[in-house]
C-alpha cells in the first residue's frame, strides 16, 4: 500500500516532523509519499490561511495522489478535506476528523486540547461540519509558543496534561484528543499520566487510513463527491489544471 | 458607500450579470466596484472549486477591498466567506448566507429550490456551518443547463416554480430561497406566481450589506475573526501576501 | 419609507428613549411613527407580561400599521412577532431577532450579556424558537436597577463590560449582544473598550428593517403567516377586531 | 382536588364539548370548575388569536384559579401555558403538551394528525418550543371542516384513519397524536382499527394534570417561573391586574 | 388498580427501600407488587451492570406483569425500559424518565444532582436516548457513600442541597430532579430549602404510571414496541422463555 | 494480533457465517477467535432480544476475551457494546458503528438499508446514541426472509439494490450502509451495481478493530468507562461473576 502524506502548508521542516510520526504509526511495509505546499502559508493559523491551504491541499493531491492508494492531510484544519475527497476519489483522512473517529470508540465524552489562540471556535466549526459536535464535552486552549529546547519542551507537555485534568475532572471528558500540530505525536507519551485515553492525529490516521484503503470502497460516480470532470480553470497549476479537466 | 462585489470565478460575463443585478437592487447612492476571479474555475461547480474559489475571494478582497466599505461574495456557495471576513475586518455577506437571514424573518420554515446537480449536499453543509439548517424544511433540485434563449429561459422558470410549488403543498415552505447563480435574480418575477415569498441572494444580500455597514461594528481584534498580521507566505499573489504580511 | 416603532408596554417615557435611538439608527429620509401599548404592564419583565404584550402588539399594529411599510417592535422579548407578521403580513422585526441576525454575519460565537432578573431562560427560549440556539455561546446577567443618574449609568456599564470580557475570555465569543431594554443602544459606546463587535437591538434593527422593506418580499397567502381574514371576535379594540375579520 | 379547566376563545358552546370529555377523563372524585374566554377570538385557528388567546387564558386564570389545585388549558396551541405557570405556580398542563408527554412513554417515533389547514408550521413550532421535536417522526393535515353531521363525522374519522396510516406506514409512526379541538376525544374510538397507540390531549392531560397536583411540587421562588409580584399594569380586567400588582 | 414495581438487582434491602416510597407516593386504593431481581448486580451502578440489570428487568416482568396493569422500573438506570415496554405491551415507566417529564411541565432549565461516581456520563445518555437532553442545564456530582446514620444522611442532604443550590445560581436551573436509588424519595424534604421544585424518581413515577394506567392506551401490533412473539430462545428463566414464545 | 468475534445469539450457523466474513476482512497475520452466546435468542430480532443479547455479549466477553487484544461484536444492533468497553477496557467495535465511522469519510449523507420488520425505530435510536443521527439522509427497509436458495438471494439483492437507488435518488445519498445480518458481507458484490460506496460491517469493522488495536489507547481508569472492579454480582455464569468482581 502507497500513502500520499500531505503538508499543506510550505514549511518543509513541518514536512520532516510529519514524516517521522506518520513512519511511525503507519505499517512496516506501508510506502509513505510526502508532500510539502507549492504556495501559501508558511504555517497554517488563521481561517484565510486555512483557506489557502485548502487549494494547496488540492494542489498537491493532483500533482502527486495519482499512483497512491490513500492521501492522509497532515493539517490539523483538515485543509481542504471534502473537496479533495471529491477530486481523487480515495480514501482521504485528515487529523482533526481521524482523531475524532477514533475518540467516538473508546468515550462518550471527548475533551479537545487545542494549541494555539483564537481559534477553538474554527476548530469547533470543522468538527461541527462532521456532524460530531454533540460528543465534545469542552475544550481547553494551550497558548504557549512553539517549543524550542527540553525545558519549553516540559512547559508545553505541563501545559496540556494541566488542561487534560481540568476536561476530565470538570468536563467528565472520557477521551482527550489532542489537536493541532504542535501536540501532534505527543498523546503516546503523555497518556500514561491521565486516566483516559489520549489520542491525536497522526497517531489515530495512518491505522485508520490503512483501513480505509482496505476497505477499498468504489469512488463515487453520483452526489457531492463524484467529481464530475471535463472542468475548465485557468491560473492553477498544470497538474490541477489538467486535474480538473480530466474526463472522468 | 463604496461596496466590492466578487465574482471568485474567471468569467467575465458572469460578473456583468452579477453587476447588473447588483445595481439593481443597492441604493442609488452606493457606489459598486466589481472584480473577477483571476485564476480558478471558469464557473464555480465542485467542491474542488468551491474551495479554489475560497482562495479566489481572498485574492480579491486584499487586490480591491482596501477603500471599500464592505463585500459582496456574488458566490452562491459562498466560498471563502469566513476567511474574507477574518482578513478584511469589514461588513462581507455573500448571497447564501444574505438570503437565508431574509428568509429567517418571513417565515418558520424555507424551502430551497437549487440549480445544479450533485450539489444538494453541499449547500445543506454550507448551511448547516451557519447553524441554520434547522429552519430548512426541504430542498428540490433543478437540473436544466443554462438557459441559452427565451424558450429554455421559461422551462428554467417554469421548472423553479414547480419545483417551488411542492416545496409548499409537500414540505408546508413559508418562504422559498433559490440558490445558484443561475437562479439568482429571477425572484421579483417569480414571486407572484407563488403564494409565499421567494428570494436571491443579490436582491436579499446588496440591502442587508448596506445596512451591515451603517451599522458599523467594530473589527475583531480577539477571537477567530481577529486577523493577526504578520504572517508570512510565498507563491501567493503580492496583494494577498503583503495583507497577509501587514502589521496590524 | 414610513416605518412603525412599537412600544408594547405602556410608558410613555420608555417609547421616547426608544424614539430617540430610532430615530438615531433609522436612515434621514425614512419616516418614523411611534405607538405606545394602551395596556398591560408599565414595563414588560415577566412572562405573563411579555404574553399580555403580544397582544397590546398586535393591537398597536391594527391600530398604527395600515400606513407603513414595516414594522419594529421595540421590546427586547420581541413579544408577538410572528403573531405580528402574520396580521400584518408587512416586514416585521424586533429587537432581539434583528442583533441576532446581525451578530450571525460577524462571529461563529454570540455572546449575551441580558439585563435582568431571572429572565436569561426565557431569552434563550426565544431565541431557540429562532432556530438560532447553536450559535449562542453564553449568556451573562446585569443585575442592576435601571440607573438614575451618572454614577448609576457608569455602574451599569462597567458591570455590563465585565460581563462582556467575560464571554470573550471563558466562553471565546466573537461577537457580544446586549438584551435588554436598559442596555439598548449602548453599544456603540462599549464597543471601543472591548475587543469584538458589540450590538443592540435598535442600531442593527433600523437599518436591517430598512434592508427588508427595500427587499420587498410579498405577502403568504398560504401557510401559517398568511392571514386567512374574516375571523370573529369579540372584547378586543375596534381596530383590533375590524382587522382580523378584514376579507383578506 | 379541584381543577380549573380554561377554554382561552369565547365560544361557550366549545367549553361545553371540552368539559364533556374532561368530566369523562377525570377521576370521579375530582371537582371540574369550567372558563370561558371574555375577549378574543371566537375559535383561535391563526397565529394572531393564539396571541390573543395567551392574554385570555391569563386573564381567566387569575379570575378563577385561586381556589384550584391545578389549571388545564384545553386549547390545541397550549397558548399562554409557561406564562400561566410563571402567574399562578400551580401544576398546570396544555392539551398539546400532555399528549406528547404521554407519547413519549409508548413509542419512539410519534406521528402528528393535525386537524386545520396552514397550521402544522406553528404546531412544530409550539412542540419544538418544549425541546420534544426530535421525537416526532412526521405531521399529516386532516383539512376538513368542522363536521355537522353523522355523515361528516364519519368523513373526518375516515380521513383521520388514513393520516394515521400513511404515518405509520411511510414514517414508521409508533404512536399517533391528534392535534387540534375537533379531533379531541377521538383517540379512544380510532384506536382500535389502527396499529399502535392513538392519544389526544383531554385524555392524556385530564390524568396527568391530577397525578402532577398529587406530586405537589413546590412554587418556584427563583428563575423565569416565579412570579414576582408588585407589578404596575393599566387596562387589563380587574382580577389580572390584581393578580399581577400581588406580593408575593 | 395492580401495579409491578421491580427491583432489577438482587438486594432485597434495596427493594424494602422501593417498596415504603412507592406505598407512599402510589393512590390509596392501588395495589402494589414488588419484585427482585433474581440474578445480575447486588447494586447496579456501572455499564455492565446496567445491562445485565436489563435483562433482569425483562425475567421479572416475564414472571411477575402477567395479572398487573402497569409497571414501575425502580431503577434509576431505567435499565431495560424499552424493552419491558415491547416485551409486556402495557403502561411502564422508570424512575429517571418519570421525573424528567414532570421536571419539563415546571420548568424550562432542568438540573441534574446524580449520586455516584463516573456516572453522569451514562445518565446523560440515557437522558438523550428519550430526546431530552436540550432541556438539561447542567448536572453536578454528589460522590458521598450510602449514608450509615444520621449524621451521614444530614452530610447528604447538605451536599445534595449545595449541589442544587449551585445548578440555580450558575446555571439557571429552574427544576431540580434527583437522580440515583440513595437520592430516591428525598426530594419531598429537600425542597423547602431551595426556590425551585425538586423532584424524584418514585414522587413522579407512582402518580404518573397511575396516570398512563388510566388513560389505557392500546398495545401496539406494529413498530419497534409490537412484540412479534414466537420467538425461538435458551438459557433463560422458564416464564421469560414462554413469553418470548408465546403467540401474540 | 488477536480479535474476538462474538455471535451474542446461539445460533452456531450465524458464528459460521459471520466467521467466514470476518476471515475474509482480517489481515491475513490476525489471529480470530469466535464465540457464540450460550443463552438468550436464536435470533436477535426485536427490543428485549437485543437487551437479553447485551447479557450475553458481556457473558462472552468475561469467558474469552482475556487473551485477546480487541473485540467485534457480530451483531448489528451493537448489542452491548458500550457495557463492554467497560468491562474489557479494550477496543471494541460493533457491526452497525463500525460501517456508520466508515461512512462518515466517505460522503455527507449516510443512507440506510436495513434488513427486518418494525426495527427502523430501533436501528435510528442505536445511531442517534452514537451522536450521528444527523449524518443519516434516510432509511428504507428491506422486508424479505432469509433467503433459503439461489432464487430468494437474487431477490433480496435486488430489493436491495431498489431501496439504495431509492436513498440515492430521492434522499440524494451519498454513500450506502447495509444494516442487519442477513445483508452482512453483501457490500462488496452490490457496490459495482450502484454509483455511491456502498458498505456493511464486517467488511469496515475487522480493518477498522485491527487500526484501533494498533492505535493501543490506554484504558480508562476515571469515567464511565472505567470499570471499577469488586462488584458483587449472584446468578451469573461463573466467568462474568469472577470479572465483576476482579479487583481493577
Amino acid at each position: 500500500m502507497r500513502l500520499l502524506v500531505i503538508n499543506s502548508n510550505t514549511s518543509v521542516s513541518v514536512t520532516e516532523r510529519v514524516a517521522e510520526a506518520a513512519r511511525r504509526f503507519a505499517a512496516s511495509d506501508t510506502e509513505l509519499v510526502f508532500a510539502t505546499g507549492s504556495f501559501g502559508a508558511s504555517v497554517i493559523a488563521t481561517r484565510a490561511e486555512d483557506a489557502i491551504g485548502a487549494h494547496s491541499t488540492l494542489d498537491l493531491v493532483a500533482r502527486h495522489a495519482g499512483d497512491c492508494d490513500g492521501v492522509m492531510i497532515a493539517v490539523s484544519y483538515d485543509s481542504g478535506l471534502r473537496a479533495a475527497r471529491e477530486l481523487i476519489g480515495k480514501p482521504t483522512l485528515a487529523l482533526t476528523e481521524a482523531s475524532l473517529l477514533a475518540a467516538l470508540t473508546l468515550g462518550s465524552r471527548t475533551g479537545l486540547v487545542i494549541w494555539g489562540h483564537g481559534v477553538t471556535s474554527l476548530y469547533l466549526e470543522v468538527i461541527d461540519s462532521y456532524g460530531l459536535g454533540s460528543r465534545i464535552c469542552g475544550a481547553r486552549r494551550v497558548d504557549l509558543p512553539i517549543p524550542d529546547g527540553p525545558l519549553a519542551e516540559r512547559r508545553l507537555n505541563e501545559a496540556t496534561l494541566a488542561a487534560a485534568r481540568d476536561l476530565i475532572e470538570k468536563e467528565e471528558a472520557e477521551v482527550i484528543v489532542l489537536v493541532g500540530a504542535v501536540l501532534s505525536g505527543r498523546s503516546i507519551d503523555l497518556e500514561p499520566h491521565l486516566t483516559v485515553p489520549v489520542l491525536d492525529g497522526l497517531r489515530c490516521g495512518m491505522p485508520m487510513l490503512e483501513a480505509m484503503v482496505r476497505i477499498a470502497p468504489r469512488t463515487a460516480t453520483s452526489g457531492s463527491y463524484a467529481f464530475p470532470g471535463g472542468r475548465e480553470s485557468s491560473g492553477l497549476s498544470v497538474e490541477l489544471s489538467e486535474r480538473l479537466a480530466r474526463v472522468r
